[in-house]
Parts: C-alpha cells; sequence; structure tokens
C-alpha cells in the first residue's frame, strides 16, 4: 500500500473517530436536560462516573449495573389515587351488567354509587376483594387486552391527559442516561406486574422481562386444546416494604447498586442496595410540588414518606425536591 | 477527494466487509458442529432461519425470541441421581457435626450410613426434609458460596469430571446458536434458582437474571445493622410440570417461541411454547446412549420420558436420538 492510499485511510478512520467522539461529548454534556444542575444532579452524575470509569476503584462491571425503580410515585403520579385503583373502579363499573348483584353488595356498591366513605370504610379487605374480582378469572390474554385498551383510554381528571403521559419527564431521562452507561433498569413496584407489563417497554423503554411486582396466582390450563395460564382470585406475592429485596433477588439474582424510590414501600429496597459496601446510590423523590404535581410525605394517605425520609440522612440518599430540582415534571 | 484515495478507501472498506462476511459465513457454515448431519439438526437450523429471516411470514422480531431449556438432563447429566440431590446428601455429611442427632435419624441416618433403600423409603417427604435442612438456616450469600465451593470441587464418580463438565457439548453450541440469532435463552429447570444462578454464566452463558427455578421463601432482615436475606424451610414454588409455564410467566412474561426438555417435567413447557400459533419448536433429548451416557424413558424414575413422548409425535416436537444426532456428548 503506498503512503499516499494509507494516509487518506488513517484520515478517513481519524474522521470517523472524531465523529463518534463528538456524539458522545454532546450526550455527556447534558445527559438530563429537565434537571436543574443542583447537587442532586451533581451527585447522579457523580455516581454514574465513578462506577463506569474503567480503572477506577469504585469501578463496577456492566452485567453487575443494576438499578431498580418504584414505579408509583417515582416514575409516574400516584395521588389522588394509585392509577391501579383507578383500573379496578372503572373495571366494577364496566363489569356490572354481569354482576347485578354488586348493585347491592359492598364494598362494589360504593363503587358504583362514587362513595368514597363507605369504599374506605371497606378497608384493606374490601380493596382485596375490589382487585380479585376485577383482576381474576380470566387468562393472562385476556387480562393483557383489557389493560392495554383501558390505559390507552382512560384519563387522569385533574391533568385531563392519560396516564402514560403522567409520567416523570426527568425520571425517564434517567433511565435513559444509566442505560447509555450500561445499567439494566428493572421496575420493583408493588403494583401488579400483569397490569404494568403491557406498556413499560413503550412508556420507560423497561421490557417486560425487567419488571418486578405484586402477582395473583396462575394456573396453567388445556382448553379447548389450546394452553392458557388462568389468572385466580388468590394472592400470590406482595412486591412491597420487605417484600420488594425477597422480589428483587427471586426475579433479578443480584443485589442492585442504585435503588429509587419516594415512600416507605421502598425503605427496604433502598437499604439492600444501598448498604452492601461499595459505591451505592439511593434515591428518593419528594414529592413538594403542589402546584406542577402534588406534595405529601409524612401524613400521606398514598406514598406515605416518613421512615424513609429519616433513613435517606442516615444513609446519605439523595432526596429529589421536586419543586427545585425538576425544570419540567411530566412529558410535554 | 481524488478518485485514487477513493478507490483506496472503497478497498479498504471492501476487504473489512468482506473479512466479517467471512467470519458470519464460516460460523454459518457449521453453527452446530458436535451435531451430525441429520434431520434433527436441519430441524434446528431450519427453525432458526425461517424466525429470523425478515420479510418471511415467519419472521420473529428479537425481542420476542425467548428460548427455555429445562437443566436436568436437557443441558447436563441428570443420571443417576439430579445432581442437587447429590449436594443435599454431600452437605448432610459435612453438617452432621453440628447435629449429632442425624446419626440416630431418617432421613439422615440412611444419608449417612449410605443406606440408599432407606432413603427411598422415607419418600417425598424424607426428600424435602434433606432439602430443607441443608439448603435453609442460612442468608442467600452463605448458600451462594457453599453452592459456589461443592461445585468445584465435587465430582461425578461415574466419569470422574465435575458435574459442570458433563454439560452437553451439542445443547452449548445450540445455547449459543440461539444468541448468536438474537433470541435470549432462558433455564427453566425444577431445580433450585439459587442452586444454577451461580455457575450458569460460565457454564451455559445464561447469567443469573435469566435463570427460573423452584424455591424456597426468602425474608429480608437487618442483622447488625445489615441486610439480609435469610432463607426460610419453607417451599415457595416449585417449577415443575404445570408450573413451568407459570415460572415463565412470572420470571419472562413473554411466552417462549422454543422450548427444549426431556423428560415429562417439560410436558407443559412445551405444550405453553409451541401451541400458540405460528412457527413454533419444541425439542425433547432423548437418552439412548447408555455407552456415552445413559438410556432411559419411559420407565425411568429420574427424568421420566412417556407422555411428553407420545405428545412430540402428536405435536410435531423434535426429538433428539441422542446416540445418533450427537458426534459428542460432553463437552472436551
Amino acid at each position: 500500500m503506498s503512503m499516499f492510499a494509507r494516509g487518506w485511510i488513517a484520515l478517513a478512520l481519524g474522521v470517523a473517530a472524531l465523529l463518534s467522539t463528538q456524539i458522545v461529548a454532546r450526550g455527556a454534556d447534558d445527559p438530563l436536560p429537565s434537571w436543574n444542575d443542583t447537587a442532586t444532579k451533581q451527585a447522579i452524575v457523580a455516581f454514574v462516573t465513578a462506577v463506569t470509569t474503567e480503572g477506577s476503584p469504585d469501578f463496577v462491571p456492566a452485567p453487575e449495573r443494576v438499578a431498580v425503580f418504584d414505579n408509583d410515585g417515582t416514575l409516574w403520579a400516584e395521588q389522588p389515587m394509585y392509577v391501579q385503583m383507578t383500573f379496578a373502579l372503572d373495571r366494577v363499573k364496566a363489569m356490572v351488567p354481569l354482576h347485578p348483584e354488586w348493585k347491592d353488595q359492598q364494598p362494589f356498591k360504593a363503587v358504583l354509587e362514587g362513595d368514597m366513605k363507605a369504599l374506605a370504610e371497606s378497608g384493606e379487605r374490601g380493596v382485596a376483594e375490589l382487585i380479585m374480582a376485577t383482576h381474576a378469572g380470566m387468562t393472562t390474554d385476556e387480562f393483557e387486552m383489557i389493560v392495554t385498551d383501558w390505559i390507552a383510554t382512560a384519563r387522569d381528571p385533574r391533568f385531563n391527559r392519560p396516564y402514560t403521559d403522567l409520567v416523570y419527564q426527568p425520571m425517564i431521562e434517567l433511565l435513559g442516561y444509566l442505560r447509555a452507561n450500561g445499567f439494566k433498569t428493572y421496575i420493583v413496584s408493588g403494583g401488579g406486574i400483569e397490569f404494568m407489563r403491557p406498556w413499560t417497554e413503550r412508556v420507560y423503554g423497561i421490557p417486560r422481562e425487567n419488571v418486578v411486582g405484586s402477582s395473583i396466582k396462575t394456573t396453567f390450563e388445556m382448553r379447548d386444546g389450546r394452553p392458557v395460564l388462568f389468572r385466580l382470585p388468590q394472592l400470590d406475592f406482595i412486591d412491597d416494604k420487605a417484600g420488594k429485596p425477597v422480589g428483587i433477588n427471586a426475579h433479578i439474582g443480584r443485589r442492585p447498586i442504585a435503588a429509587f424510590g419516594n415512600s416507605d414501600g421502598d425503605l427496604e429496597m433502598l437499604q439492600w442496595a444501598t448498604m452492601g459496601g461499595g459505591v451505592r446510590f439511593g434515591l428518593i423523590v419528594h414529592h413538594t410540588d403542589a402546584e406542577r404535581e402534588y406534595a405529601y410525605d409524612r401524613q400521606a394517605l398514598i406514598g406515605k414518606l416518613d421512615k424513609a425520609l429519616d433513613a435517606a440522612v442516615l444513609n446519605k440518599w439523595t432526596v429529589v425536591d421536586m419543586k427545585g430540582d425538576w425544570k419540567r415534571v411530566f412529558k410535554d
């Protein structure tokens, strides 16, 4: 090969390398554009830099870069009521023609009459009854279709937008930033695993197999010569509080190095992820923005943040001040 | 840029393209070198080609290319006794100094005296007792260390090799061939999920999070200020027979398009994967080679293959004749 040709090839390769450097640099300039440039954002970037810098004592190999995210209140809004609860109430209304007895039977009567006081009085047992009546008694395929239809059409009354629009844009960027740095991102939610899987890939970029959640039992059956999984009205697993580390171990089989939550339900998950030695990252979304979203913490009925807020100080977890740290809350 | 320079760059790019084509072509020439060129191998290649050829009516997008593999008898040997059972017996012997009462107590006495008849007489209940005594009562980290130490040192008496050497070389190649074609490969085994995870990545290239198996319950606790998961002597889930589709749905959340098994314990998994419309692939490893491995099927106490062998004909599943289809059985 002539010197001349070698020179051209080297130049061509050089241009290509330069272009790819620029692309990386532009991304690194602002991987989190919806985050204000506060200590919170700096802590996130410092952690990711530490665990991804080869040769650094804090370096973590890519397969061990597991980040777990709570869903309700961490990735999307959970006020004034969990979205899945709204789904259950809507299902009661949709299913009542098949269950005329519900008109005279609590807690269904309360739902049909919009009597929130009577519904609250039915307590956890009433809620469990509503969940089983609306989430069981069909195949997994049928339930998937019901969820997919509902999530495409239901709208939040305050913001008049589909619920999947009320996801936090800064957290969407954070998920992408972590994945761009070799992390695997998982949802670890108290919500139903089968309620989330139909839409998490589209909305969060989190594939179905990376969703961990609460579940009811299913049973395998042959029906008319075709195999189905049928959903039974029996609790299988509650993926909340001390259940979250159990769910993480069962599904992922690796200990996360970063955990993101917003309530006391995430305390044990944060402890499990961060108290294992090495550079670890815990983050709590503190809802401080009544204007753009909601403001609640220690006294909240839904998404109570009390013990975990105290633990954040003790364990040096990063606390997001939604009002001060986020340029925007929801996706555009 | 001069024509001359352009010519050289084009040539350089052409050489690079040619080299990469050759690499692909060489792999494609024989992706399964330990398989004889029989109808079995041809069926595997035809399936993979069909679902990966863009524009073909049978094309399946990569995220849906989920392949599930049984472990015992499908990826490694299960005769004359499940490896995990040998592990449990070895653990009883190792733990007896801490449990002197076991010398007079069945089924432990039978294990310590090598009295296989008395052990068999203890039945399922005896086996469950052995499993709980040896698999529970420690943290997940401690159990991982015990398994890792044991699997590194224990040897199969007939072949005088570590158990992780007694994996089927043709199946290892098949796993790699599927992954090279965009498949995600999972283990779906009746064996313990925590017994497999410490070594599946190294031995099969299957990462921890892609292992589905049977489990006992764990509980999250703070011990001396550190979070642990403690293993309880309570059954959580049996990932066998009709449990396999349930485990697949819980962990993966997608319906596989290919399933690989060897016994009646895999029947429902094979049904679930293949009877869902579209081009699907079911394969059964039939142990027909007493010389190089073992020969067993309808009458076997371990790995009984009876109903699933009949179902294979009905459902057009591919049946591997180990003796005729495999050039070699174990890895070198």
